[in-house]
Protein backbone atom coordinates (compact mmCIF):
# COMPACT_ATOMS: atom_id res chain seq x y z
CA UNK A 1 0.00 0.00 0.00
CA UNK A 2 1.27 3.24 -1.06
CA UNK A 3 1.95 5.73 2.21
CA UNK A 4 0.45 9.13 1.69
CA UNK A 5 1.52 12.50 3.50
CA UNK A 6 0.52 13.38 6.84
CA UNK A 7 -0.20 17.26 6.47
CA UNK A 8 0.37 19.30 9.53
CA UNK A 9 0.44 23.13 9.84
CA UNK A 10 1.53 26.17 11.79
CA UNK A 11 1.40 29.62 10.77
CA UNK A 12 4.35 29.57 8.59
CA UNK A 13 2.79 26.90 6.81
CA UNK A 14 2.18 23.53 6.23
CA UNK A 15 4.67 20.41 7.23
CA UNK A 16 4.50 16.79 5.68
CA UNK A 17 5.60 13.98 7.11
CA UNK A 18 6.27 11.12 4.30
CA UNK A 19 8.82 9.20 2.08
CA UNK A 20 10.15 11.70 -0.21
CA UNK A 21 10.11 14.24 2.61
CA UNK A 22 13.31 15.32 5.44
CA UNK A 23 12.44 12.85 8.25
CA UNK A 24 10.29 15.03 10.70
CA UNK A 25 11.91 15.46 14.37
CA UNK A 26 9.07 16.35 16.69
CA UNK A 27 11.04 17.81 19.35
CA UNK A 28 10.54 16.78 22.68
CA UNK A 29 11.90 19.66 25.34
CA UNK A 30 8.22 21.37 26.33
CA UNK A 31 7.43 18.48 28.60
CA UNK A 32 7.68 18.85 32.81
CA UNK A 33 8.03 15.54 33.00
CA UNK A 34 11.25 15.43 34.85
CA UNK A 35 12.28 18.51 34.37
CA UNK A 36 12.18 20.39 37.54
CA UNK A 37 13.12 23.87 36.86
CA UNK A 38 10.73 23.81 33.42
CA UNK A 39 7.96 22.41 35.89
CA UNK A 40 8.46 25.09 38.78
CA UNK A 41 8.33 28.10 36.18
CA UNK A 42 5.15 26.54 34.45
CA UNK A 43 3.69 26.39 37.91
CA UNK A 44 3.96 29.62 38.45
CA UNK A 45 2.59 30.23 34.86
CA UNK A 46 6.28 31.34 34.22
CA UNK A 47 6.86 30.84 30.37
CA UNK A 48 10.73 31.80 29.76
CA UNK A 49 11.97 28.30 29.35
CA UNK A 50 9.17 27.22 27.14
CA UNK A 51 9.77 29.77 25.07
CA UNK A 52 13.60 29.56 25.00
CA UNK A 53 12.86 25.58 24.53
CA UNK A 54 10.49 26.71 21.21
CA UNK A 55 13.32 28.70 19.79
CA UNK A 56 15.88 26.24 20.56
CA UNK A 57 14.33 23.04 18.93
CA UNK A 58 13.33 24.72 16.30
CA UNK A 59 16.76 26.14 15.20
CA UNK A 60 18.24 22.96 15.91
CA UNK A 61 15.77 20.92 13.43
CA UNK A 62 12.45 20.61 14.91
CA UNK A 63 9.76 20.64 12.69
CA UNK A 64 6.85 20.06 14.85
CA UNK A 65 7.07 20.81 18.64
CA UNK A 66 5.36 18.49 21.09
CA UNK A 67 3.88 20.57 23.81
CA UNK A 68 2.64 18.90 27.09
CA UNK A 69 1.72 20.67 30.33
CA UNK A 70 0.97 17.96 32.90
CA UNK A 71 2.22 18.59 35.90
CA UNK A 72 0.03 16.89 38.89
CA UNK A 73 -2.24 18.91 41.08
CA UNK A 74 -2.28 21.80 38.73
CA UNK A 75 -5.09 22.95 35.42
CA UNK A 76 -3.81 20.95 32.50
CA UNK A 77 -6.46 22.98 30.17
CA UNK A 78 -5.13 26.15 31.63
CA UNK A 79 -1.37 25.62 31.38
CA UNK A 80 -1.75 23.92 28.00
CA UNK A 81 -3.80 26.72 26.72
CA UNK A 82 -1.06 29.14 27.81
CA UNK A 83 2.10 26.78 26.30
CA UNK A 84 0.12 26.70 22.83
CA UNK A 85 -0.52 30.38 22.94
CA UNK A 86 3.59 30.80 24.18
CA UNK A 87 5.03 28.88 21.77
CA UNK A 88 3.37 30.01 18.90
CA UNK A 89 3.80 33.55 19.82
CA UNK A 90 7.70 32.30 18.90
CA UNK A 91 7.90 29.68 16.46
CA UNK A 92 5.50 29.24 13.60
CA UNK A 93 5.84 25.29 13.42
CA UNK A 94 2.93 22.93 13.57
CA UNK A 95 2.37 21.68 17.45
CA UNK A 96 1.88 18.42 18.70
CA UNK A 97 -0.92 18.66 21.25
CA UNK A 98 0.68 16.01 24.38
CA UNK A 99 -2.43 15.20 26.57
CA UNK A 100 -4.92 12.78 26.85
CA UNK A 101 -7.51 14.46 28.57
CA UNK A 102 -10.44 15.20 26.76
CA UNK A 103 -10.93 18.73 29.04
CA UNK A 104 -7.61 20.28 28.35
CA UNK A 105 -7.50 18.55 23.97
CA UNK A 106 -10.53 21.08 23.74
CA UNK A 107 -9.43 24.19 25.29
CA UNK A 108 -5.93 24.48 23.45
CA UNK A 109 -6.29 23.16 20.53
CA UNK A 110 -8.98 25.82 19.00
CA UNK A 111 -5.93 27.83 20.28
CA UNK A 112 -3.59 26.59 17.89
CA UNK A 113 -3.09 27.95 14.24
CA UNK A 114 -3.42 25.45 11.85
CA UNK A 115 -3.57 21.28 11.97
CA UNK A 116 -2.29 20.11 15.16
CA UNK A 117 -1.22 16.07 15.75
CA UNK A 118 -2.60 14.73 18.97
CA UNK A 119 -0.38 12.50 21.14
CA UNK A 120 -1.56 9.93 21.36
CA UNK A 121 -4.40 7.22 21.60
CA UNK A 122 -3.26 3.37 21.92
CA UNK A 123 -6.03 0.81 20.77
CA UNK A 124 -7.56 0.55 23.87
CA UNK A 125 -11.40 0.97 23.73
CA UNK A 126 -11.40 3.22 26.05
CA UNK A 127 -8.87 5.67 24.79
CA UNK A 128 -10.19 5.78 21.01
CA UNK A 129 -13.68 5.80 22.06
CA UNK A 130 -12.46 9.44 24.79
CA UNK A 131 -10.44 10.94 22.15
CA UNK A 132 -11.17 10.14 18.29
CA UNK A 133 -14.22 11.73 18.41
CA UNK A 134 -11.60 15.20 19.48
CA UNK A 135 -9.41 14.43 16.54
CA UNK A 136 -12.31 14.29 14.20
CA UNK A 137 -13.71 17.20 15.72
CA UNK A 138 -10.86 19.53 15.24
CA UNK A 139 -9.70 18.31 11.72
CA UNK A 140 -6.20 16.94 13.81
CA UNK A 141 -3.87 14.06 13.29
CA UNK A 142 -3.28 11.66 16.06
CA UNK A 143 -0.38 9.22 17.02
CA UNK A 144 -1.55 5.81 17.68
CA UNK A 145 0.17 3.60 20.11
CA UNK A 146 0.52 -0.19 18.51
CA UNK A 147 -0.74 -1.40 21.62
CA UNK A 148 -4.17 -2.68 22.90
CA UNK A 149 -5.42 -3.59 26.09
CA UNK A 150 -2.27 -6.66 26.15
CA UNK A 151 0.05 -4.44 26.61
CA UNK A 152 2.47 -3.89 24.25
CA UNK A 153 3.78 -6.81 22.58
CA UNK A 154 7.21 -7.62 20.52
CA UNK A 155 5.35 -10.09 18.06
CA UNK A 156 5.13 -8.01 14.98
CA UNK A 157 1.94 -9.01 13.78
CA UNK A 158 0.81 -8.16 16.85
CA UNK A 159 1.59 -4.91 16.64
CA UNK A 160 -0.18 -4.63 13.73
CA UNK A 161 -3.22 -5.65 14.21
CA UNK A 162 -3.23 -2.94 17.11
CA UNK A 163 -2.23 -0.42 14.73
CA UNK A 164 -5.09 -1.73 12.48
CA UNK A 165 -7.86 -1.23 15.01
CA UNK A 166 -6.62 2.36 15.26
CA UNK A 167 -6.95 2.75 11.87
CA UNK A 168 -10.48 1.41 11.72
CA UNK A 169 -11.99 3.24 14.30
CA UNK A 170 -9.88 6.33 12.92
CA UNK A 171 -12.10 5.75 9.66
CA UNK A 172 -15.67 5.13 11.37
CA UNK A 173 -15.21 8.48 12.79
CA UNK A 174 -13.86 10.14 8.94
CA UNK A 175 -10.23 10.37 9.85
CA UNK A 176 -8.42 9.36 6.79
CA UNK A 177 -5.48 6.68 7.49
CA UNK A 178 -2.90 9.68 6.40
CA UNK A 179 -3.74 11.22 9.68
CA UNK A 180 -2.87 8.33 11.87
CA UNK A 181 0.60 8.03 12.53
CA UNK A 182 1.18 5.07 14.12
CA UNK A 183 4.27 4.68 16.80
CA UNK A 184 5.53 1.16 16.52
CA UNK A 185 6.94 0.83 20.26
CA UNK A 186 10.65 0.44 21.08
CA UNK A 187 11.18 -1.79 23.63
CA UNK A 188 14.72 -2.41 25.52
CA UNK A 189 16.91 -3.99 23.13
CA UNK A 190 19.10 -5.53 26.46
CA UNK A 191 16.46 -7.35 27.85
CA UNK A 192 15.00 -8.29 24.48
CA UNK A 193 17.25 -9.24 21.64
CA UNK A 194 14.92 -9.19 19.27
CA UNK A 195 13.58 -5.83 20.09
CA UNK A 196 15.49 -4.04 17.10
CA UNK A 197 13.96 -6.68 14.41
CA UNK A 198 10.68 -7.18 15.40
CA UNK A 199 10.13 -2.97 15.41
CA UNK A 200 12.25 -2.92 11.78
CA UNK A 201 9.32 -5.89 10.60
CA UNK A 202 6.73 -3.46 12.27
CA UNK A 203 7.38 -0.97 10.42
CA UNK A 204 7.29 -2.77 6.83
CA UNK A 205 4.03 -4.36 8.14
CA UNK A 206 2.05 -1.31 9.03
CA UNK A 207 3.25 0.56 5.92
CA UNK A 208 2.43 -2.13 3.49
CA UNK A 209 -0.90 -3.26 5.28
CA UNK A 210 -2.10 -0.24 6.50
CA UNK A 211 -0.18 2.80 4.04
CA UNK A 212 0.37 4.67 7.17
CA UNK A 213 3.40 6.89 8.44
CA UNK A 214 5.38 5.07 11.60
CA UNK A 215 6.98 6.94 14.27
CA UNK A 216 8.57 6.06 17.80
CA UNK A 217 10.21 7.26 20.61
CA UNK A 218 13.59 6.04 19.77
CA UNK A 219 15.82 6.00 22.84
CA UNK A 220 13.24 3.36 24.93
CA UNK A 221 15.43 1.15 22.80
CA UNK A 222 18.73 1.65 24.48
CA UNK A 223 17.41 1.56 28.33
CA UNK A 224 19.36 0.04 30.85
CA UNK A 225 22.41 -0.88 28.41
CA UNK A 226 25.90 2.19 28.82
CA UNK A 227 26.64 3.82 25.71
CA UNK A 228 23.14 4.73 25.15
CA UNK A 229 23.25 7.35 22.65
CA UNK A 230 25.16 5.56 19.88
CA UNK A 231 22.56 2.68 20.40
CA UNK A 232 19.92 5.32 19.80
CA UNK A 233 21.80 6.89 16.86
CA UNK A 234 22.45 2.93 14.81
CA UNK A 235 18.76 2.55 16.09
CA UNK A 236 17.63 5.89 14.53
CA UNK A 237 19.55 5.56 11.00
CA UNK A 238 18.61 1.60 10.50
CA UNK A 239 14.46 2.69 11.33
CA UNK A 240 14.68 5.72 8.92
CA UNK A 241 15.90 3.21 6.36
CA UNK A 242 13.16 1.00 7.59
CA UNK A 243 10.66 3.42 6.91
CA UNK A 244 9.76 5.25 9.83
CA UNK A 245 9.51 9.22 8.81
CA UNK A 246 8.82 10.96 12.29
CA UNK A 247 9.61 10.37 16.10
CA UNK A 248 9.23 12.29 19.09
CA UNK A 249 13.01 13.39 20.11
CA UNK A 250 15.27 15.87 21.33
CA UNK A 251 17.45 17.45 18.66
CA UNK A 252 19.52 19.30 20.99
CA UNK A 253 21.50 15.97 21.64
CA UNK A 254 24.14 16.42 18.83
CA UNK A 255 24.08 12.58 18.01
CA UNK A 256 20.54 12.35 17.28
CA UNK A 257 19.79 15.62 15.13
CA UNK A 258 23.44 14.28 13.11
CA UNK A 259 21.93 10.69 12.51
CA UNK A 260 18.79 11.95 11.13
CA UNK A 261 20.55 15.08 9.06
CA UNK A 262 23.36 12.53 7.66
CA UNK A 263 20.33 9.80 7.30
CA UNK A 264 18.08 12.56 4.96
CA UNK A 265 21.44 12.97 3.13
CA UNK A 266 22.11 9.47 2.19
CA UNK A 267 18.41 8.89 0.91
CA UNK A 268 18.52 11.65 -0.94
CA UNK A 269 16.05 13.96 0.86
CA UNK A 270 18.76 16.78 0.98
CA UNK A 271 20.39 17.24 -2.55
CA UNK A 272 23.81 18.50 -2.66
CA UNK A 273 23.89 18.34 1.57
CA UNK A 274 22.62 21.99 1.82
CA UNK A 275 20.90 20.94 4.84
CA UNK A 276 23.69 18.88 5.96
CA UNK A 277 26.42 21.64 5.30
CA UNK A 278 24.00 24.39 7.23
CA UNK A 279 24.24 22.31 10.17
CA UNK A 280 27.84 22.17 9.98
CA UNK A 281 28.12 25.82 9.83
CA UNK A 282 25.79 26.70 12.81
CA UNK A 283 27.59 23.98 14.94
CA UNK A 284 30.90 25.44 14.17
CA UNK A 285 29.35 28.95 14.56
CA UNK A 286 28.05 28.71 17.93
CA UNK A 287 29.65 25.65 19.75
CA UNK A 288 27.83 26.48 22.84
CA UNK A 289 24.89 25.96 21.77
CA UNK A 290 25.28 22.17 21.71
CA UNK A 291 24.47 19.46 24.04
CA UNK A 292 26.27 16.09 23.85
CA UNK B 1 18.57 -16.71 -3.55
CA UNK B 2 20.10 -17.13 -0.05
CA UNK B 3 23.20 -15.85 1.00
CA UNK B 4 25.19 -18.32 1.96
CA UNK B 5 28.18 -18.06 4.70
CA UNK B 6 31.68 -17.15 3.17
CA UNK B 7 34.55 -18.88 5.74
CA UNK B 8 37.82 -18.01 6.08
CA UNK B 9 40.63 -19.37 8.25
CA UNK B 10 43.33 -18.23 10.43
CA UNK B 11 45.43 -20.21 12.57
CA UNK B 12 42.90 -19.61 15.74
CA UNK B 13 40.49 -21.03 13.39
CA UNK B 14 37.39 -20.39 11.10
CA UNK B 15 35.88 -16.73 10.61
CA UNK B 16 32.01 -16.99 9.17
CA UNK B 17 30.80 -13.81 6.99
CA UNK B 18 27.08 -14.29 6.86
CA UNK B 19 23.66 -13.02 7.98
CA UNK B 20 23.54 -14.52 11.09
CA UNK B 21 27.05 -13.70 12.33
CA UNK B 22 28.52 -10.55 13.84
CA UNK B 23 29.62 -8.08 11.10
CA UNK B 24 33.07 -8.60 10.04
CA UNK B 25 35.07 -5.88 10.49
CA UNK B 26 38.52 -6.23 8.18
CA UNK B 27 40.51 -3.99 9.20
CA UNK B 28 42.42 -1.91 7.07
CA UNK B 29 45.45 -0.38 8.95
CA UNK B 30 47.98 -2.64 7.67
CA UNK B 31 48.91 -0.62 4.54
CA UNK B 32 51.87 1.86 3.52
CA UNK B 33 49.58 4.43 1.18
CA UNK B 34 49.68 7.57 3.03
CA UNK B 35 51.39 6.45 5.79
CA UNK B 36 54.92 8.09 5.99
CA UNK B 37 56.22 6.12 8.85
CA UNK B 38 54.78 2.21 8.78
CA UNK B 39 56.11 2.91 4.79
CA UNK B 40 59.57 3.65 6.35
CA UNK B 41 59.28 1.02 8.61
CA UNK B 42 58.51 -1.75 5.96
CA UNK B 43 61.22 -0.21 3.46
CA UNK B 44 63.72 -1.25 6.14
CA UNK B 45 62.44 -4.07 6.42
CA UNK B 46 61.32 -3.37 10.22
CA UNK B 47 57.97 -5.03 11.34
CA UNK B 48 57.41 -3.27 14.83
CA UNK B 49 54.77 -1.36 13.35
CA UNK B 50 53.07 -3.79 11.39
CA UNK B 51 53.19 -6.13 14.76
CA UNK B 52 51.44 -2.99 16.56
CA UNK B 53 48.63 -2.42 14.10
CA UNK B 54 47.95 -6.30 14.04
CA UNK B 55 47.53 -6.70 17.94
CA UNK B 56 45.55 -3.26 18.10
CA UNK B 57 42.88 -3.91 15.43
CA UNK B 58 42.19 -7.34 16.90
CA UNK B 59 41.56 -6.16 20.22
CA UNK B 60 39.09 -3.32 18.66
CA UNK B 61 36.93 -5.97 17.05
CA UNK B 62 39.14 -7.06 13.45
CA UNK B 63 37.98 -10.41 12.57
CA UNK B 64 40.19 -9.82 9.59
CA UNK B 65 43.32 -8.02 9.24
CA UNK B 66 43.59 -6.79 4.99
CA UNK B 67 47.85 -6.67 4.20
CA UNK B 68 49.20 -4.47 1.46
CA UNK B 69 52.75 -4.13 1.18
CA UNK B 70 52.70 -1.80 -2.53
CA UNK B 71 55.63 0.53 -1.92
CA UNK B 72 56.70 1.56 -5.09
CA UNK B 73 60.23 0.81 -5.90
CA UNK B 74 60.05 -2.38 -3.66
CA UNK B 75 60.19 -6.15 -3.73
CA UNK B 76 56.28 -6.28 -3.22
CA UNK B 77 56.60 -10.48 -2.92
CA UNK B 78 59.09 -9.73 -0.48
CA UNK B 79 57.51 -7.23 1.70
CA UNK B 80 54.16 -9.02 1.53
CA UNK B 81 55.58 -12.43 2.14
CA UNK B 82 57.43 -10.82 5.31
CA UNK B 83 54.42 -8.81 7.19
CA UNK B 84 52.14 -12.31 5.97
CA UNK B 85 54.58 -14.21 8.84
CA UNK B 86 54.68 -11.43 10.96
CA UNK B 87 51.05 -11.00 11.51
CA UNK B 88 50.31 -14.33 11.80
CA UNK B 89 53.01 -14.78 14.54
CA UNK B 90 51.01 -12.19 16.22
CA UNK B 91 47.43 -12.98 16.06
CA UNK B 92 45.51 -15.85 14.88
CA UNK B 93 42.81 -14.24 12.66
CA UNK B 94 42.23 -15.14 9.13
CA UNK B 95 44.11 -12.70 6.40
CA UNK B 96 42.78 -10.20 3.53
CA UNK B 97 45.84 -10.15 0.99
CA UNK B 98 45.52 -7.05 -0.87
CA UNK B 99 47.80 -6.51 -3.76
CA UNK B 100 46.80 -7.63 -7.51
CA UNK B 101 50.19 -8.51 -8.11
CA UNK B 102 50.30 -12.12 -9.31
CA UNK B 103 53.98 -12.52 -8.15
CA UNK B 104 53.53 -11.15 -4.81
CA UNK B 105 50.56 -13.24 -4.11
CA UNK B 106 51.88 -16.68 -5.23
CA UNK B 107 55.11 -15.68 -2.37
CA UNK B 108 52.84 -14.27 0.24
CA UNK B 109 49.62 -16.55 -0.08
CA UNK B 110 51.58 -19.74 1.24
CA UNK B 111 52.80 -18.51 3.58
CA UNK B 112 49.56 -17.80 5.24
CA UNK B 113 47.86 -20.15 7.63
CA UNK B 114 44.31 -20.89 6.64
CA UNK B 115 42.10 -19.71 4.02
CA UNK B 116 42.63 -15.82 2.90
CA UNK B 117 40.87 -13.49 1.16
CA UNK B 118 42.64 -11.87 -1.84
CA UNK B 119 41.71 -8.43 -2.38
CA UNK B 120 40.18 -7.89 -4.88
CA UNK B 121 39.30 -8.57 -8.73
CA UNK B 122 37.56 -6.58 -10.90
CA UNK B 123 34.83 -7.30 -13.61
CA UNK B 124 37.78 -6.36 -16.28
CA UNK B 125 38.58 -9.17 -18.19
CA UNK B 126 42.56 -8.46 -17.13
CA UNK B 127 41.82 -8.58 -14.14
CA UNK B 128 39.73 -11.88 -13.97
CA UNK B 129 42.02 -13.68 -16.19
CA UNK B 130 45.07 -12.58 -13.91
CA UNK B 131 43.89 -13.39 -10.56
CA UNK B 132 40.67 -16.14 -10.61
CA UNK B 133 43.53 -18.49 -11.26
CA UNK B 134 45.07 -18.25 -8.25
CA UNK B 135 42.18 -17.87 -6.64
CA UNK B 136 41.46 -21.42 -7.35
CA UNK B 137 44.64 -22.56 -7.01
CA UNK B 138 45.01 -21.52 -3.37
CA UNK B 139 41.61 -22.23 -2.56
CA UNK B 140 41.25 -18.32 -1.20
CA UNK B 141 37.93 -16.52 -1.37
CA UNK B 142 37.92 -13.31 -3.24
CA UNK B 143 36.58 -9.49 -2.90
CA UNK B 144 35.13 -8.77 -6.57
CA UNK B 145 34.68 -5.49 -7.50
CA UNK B 146 31.38 -4.35 -8.86
CA UNK B 147 32.97 -2.37 -11.81
CA UNK B 148 34.46 -3.63 -15.23
CA UNK B 149 36.05 -1.86 -18.51
CA UNK B 150 33.65 0.83 -18.09
CA UNK B 151 34.23 1.83 -14.34
CA UNK B 152 32.28 2.36 -11.68
CA UNK B 153 28.51 2.92 -12.82
CA UNK B 154 26.02 4.61 -10.26
CA UNK B 155 22.69 2.49 -12.20
CA UNK B 156 22.28 -0.71 -9.62
CA UNK B 157 21.27 -3.08 -12.56
CA UNK B 158 24.73 -2.18 -14.36
CA UNK B 159 26.79 -3.34 -10.91
CA UNK B 160 24.72 -6.11 -10.57
CA UNK B 161 26.09 -7.37 -14.23
CA UNK B 162 29.48 -5.98 -13.27
CA UNK B 163 29.40 -8.13 -10.28
CA UNK B 164 27.37 -11.38 -12.14
CA UNK B 165 30.65 -11.45 -14.72
CA UNK B 166 33.09 -12.23 -11.98
CA UNK B 167 30.65 -14.67 -10.23
CA UNK B 168 29.94 -16.20 -13.63
CA UNK B 169 34.32 -16.15 -14.27
CA UNK B 170 34.89 -17.44 -11.17
CA UNK B 171 32.22 -20.35 -11.25
CA UNK B 172 34.36 -21.44 -14.91
CA UNK B 173 37.48 -21.09 -12.46
CA UNK B 174 35.80 -23.46 -10.03
CA UNK B 175 35.35 -20.61 -7.04
CA UNK B 176 31.99 -21.16 -5.39
CA UNK B 177 29.94 -17.84 -5.24
CA UNK B 178 30.06 -18.21 -1.32
CA UNK B 179 34.06 -17.55 -1.93
CA UNK B 180 32.75 -14.40 -3.52
CA UNK B 181 32.10 -11.28 -1.89
CA UNK B 182 30.94 -8.13 -4.45
CA UNK B 183 32.16 -4.46 -3.47
CA UNK B 184 29.21 -2.86 -4.09
CA UNK B 185 31.51 0.26 -4.54
CA UNK B 186 30.37 3.58 -2.42
CA UNK B 187 30.50 6.86 -4.76
CA UNK B 188 30.70 10.36 -3.05
CA UNK B 189 27.37 11.25 -1.77
CA UNK B 190 27.99 15.34 -1.64
CA UNK B 191 28.50 14.81 -5.78
CA UNK B 192 25.79 12.21 -6.23
CA UNK B 193 22.80 12.35 -3.84
CA UNK B 194 21.50 9.14 -5.52
CA UNK B 195 24.82 7.47 -4.31
CA UNK B 196 23.17 6.22 -0.83
CA UNK B 197 19.73 4.40 -2.45
CA UNK B 198 22.02 3.16 -5.22
CA UNK B 199 24.04 1.27 -2.51
CA UNK B 200 21.06 0.07 -0.79
CA UNK B 201 19.47 -1.52 -4.17
CA UNK B 202 22.95 -2.60 -5.65
CA UNK B 203 23.49 -4.63 -2.32
CA UNK B 204 19.50 -6.03 -2.38
CA UNK B 205 20.07 -7.21 -6.02
CA UNK B 206 23.38 -8.87 -5.18
CA UNK B 207 21.96 -10.41 -2.48
CA UNK B 208 18.68 -11.57 -4.50
CA UNK B 209 20.30 -12.02 -7.63
CA UNK B 210 23.68 -13.86 -7.16
CA UNK B 211 23.42 -15.14 -3.45
CA UNK B 212 26.68 -13.49 -2.55
CA UNK B 213 28.05 -11.56 0.92
CA UNK B 214 28.00 -8.18 0.38
CA UNK B 215 31.40 -5.60 1.19
CA UNK B 216 32.17 -1.91 0.58
CA UNK B 217 34.82 0.88 1.86
CA UNK B 218 32.54 2.29 3.71
CA UNK B 219 34.53 5.84 3.74
CA UNK B 220 34.47 6.92 0.20
CA UNK B 221 30.76 8.09 0.58
CA UNK B 222 31.64 10.91 2.29
CA UNK B 223 34.07 12.44 0.82
CA UNK B 224 34.41 15.96 0.14
CA UNK B 225 31.53 16.46 3.14
CA UNK B 226 32.31 18.12 6.38
CA UNK B 227 31.52 15.66 9.52
CA UNK B 228 32.61 12.48 7.57
CA UNK B 229 32.44 10.28 10.45
CA UNK B 230 28.56 10.89 11.54
CA UNK B 231 27.99 10.41 7.77
CA UNK B 232 30.22 7.17 7.79
CA UNK B 233 28.50 5.64 10.50
CA UNK B 234 25.14 6.54 9.49
CA UNK B 235 25.51 4.98 6.38
CA UNK B 236 27.56 1.85 8.30
CA UNK B 237 24.20 1.38 10.12
CA UNK B 238 21.47 1.65 6.71
CA UNK B 239 24.39 -0.91 4.76
CA UNK B 240 24.24 -3.68 7.23
CA UNK B 241 20.56 -3.28 7.45
CA UNK B 242 20.36 -3.82 4.05
CA UNK B 243 22.45 -6.55 3.94
CA UNK B 244 26.39 -5.57 3.99
CA UNK B 245 28.29 -8.29 5.67
CA UNK B 246 31.78 -7.04 6.06
CA UNK B 247 33.60 -4.24 5.58
CA UNK B 248 37.38 -3.42 5.23
CA UNK B 249 37.45 -0.05 7.89
CA UNK B 250 39.47 0.72 10.97
CA UNK B 251 38.10 -0.52 13.70
CA UNK B 252 40.82 1.81 15.77
CA UNK B 253 38.19 4.93 14.70
CA UNK B 254 35.52 4.74 17.95
CA UNK B 255 32.79 6.01 16.10
CA UNK B 256 33.06 3.54 13.11
CA UNK B 257 33.32 0.77 15.52
CA UNK B 258 30.82 1.82 17.75
CA UNK B 259 27.95 2.24 14.95
CA UNK B 260 28.47 -1.67 14.06
CA UNK B 261 28.88 -3.02 17.42
CA UNK B 262 25.29 -1.16 17.99
CA UNK B 263 24.29 -2.45 14.50
CA UNK B 264 24.92 -6.19 15.51
CA UNK B 265 23.43 -5.66 18.72
CA UNK B 266 20.18 -3.75 17.18
CA UNK B 267 19.63 -7.22 14.75
CA UNK B 268 20.49 -10.09 17.36
CA UNK B 269 23.98 -11.03 17.04
CA UNK B 270 24.80 -9.75 19.85
CA UNK B 271 22.75 -11.13 22.50
CA UNK B 272 22.15 -9.79 25.97
CA UNK B 273 24.73 -7.19 24.35
CA UNK B 274 27.98 -8.85 26.05
CA UNK B 275 29.78 -7.58 22.89
CA UNK B 276 28.83 -4.20 23.60
CA UNK B 277 29.43 -4.01 26.50
CA UNK B 278 32.78 -5.53 26.70
CA UNK B 279 33.79 -2.78 24.41
CA UNK B 280 32.27 -0.46 26.82
CA UNK B 281 34.69 -1.89 29.51
CA UNK B 282 37.63 -1.76 27.62
CA UNK B 283 37.42 1.60 26.42
CA UNK B 284 36.81 2.26 30.29
CA UNK B 285 39.42 0.46 31.18
CA UNK B 286 42.24 1.95 28.59
CA UNK B 287 40.91 5.24 27.01
CA UNK B 288 44.51 5.99 25.99
CA UNK B 289 44.19 3.34 23.34
CA UNK B 290 40.95 5.00 21.57
CA UNK B 291 40.86 7.47 18.42
CA UNK B 292 38.67 10.24 17.43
Amino acid sequence: MTVADTVLSGPDGEVRIGDTHPFAIIGERINPTGRKVLSEQMRAGDMTMVMADAIAQVAAGARILDINAGVPGFDEAEMLSTAVKTVQSVVGVPLCIDSSTPAALEAAIPLAQGKVLINSVTAERESMERLLPLVARFGAAVIGMSNDEEGPQMDPQKRLAAAKKIVEAAADHGIPREDVIIDVIAMPIGAMPEAGRAMYETIRLVREELGCNVSCGASNISFGMPGRQEIDTAFLSMAILAGMSTAITNPMHRSVRKAILATDLLLAKDEYGSGWIADHRRETQSPASEQG
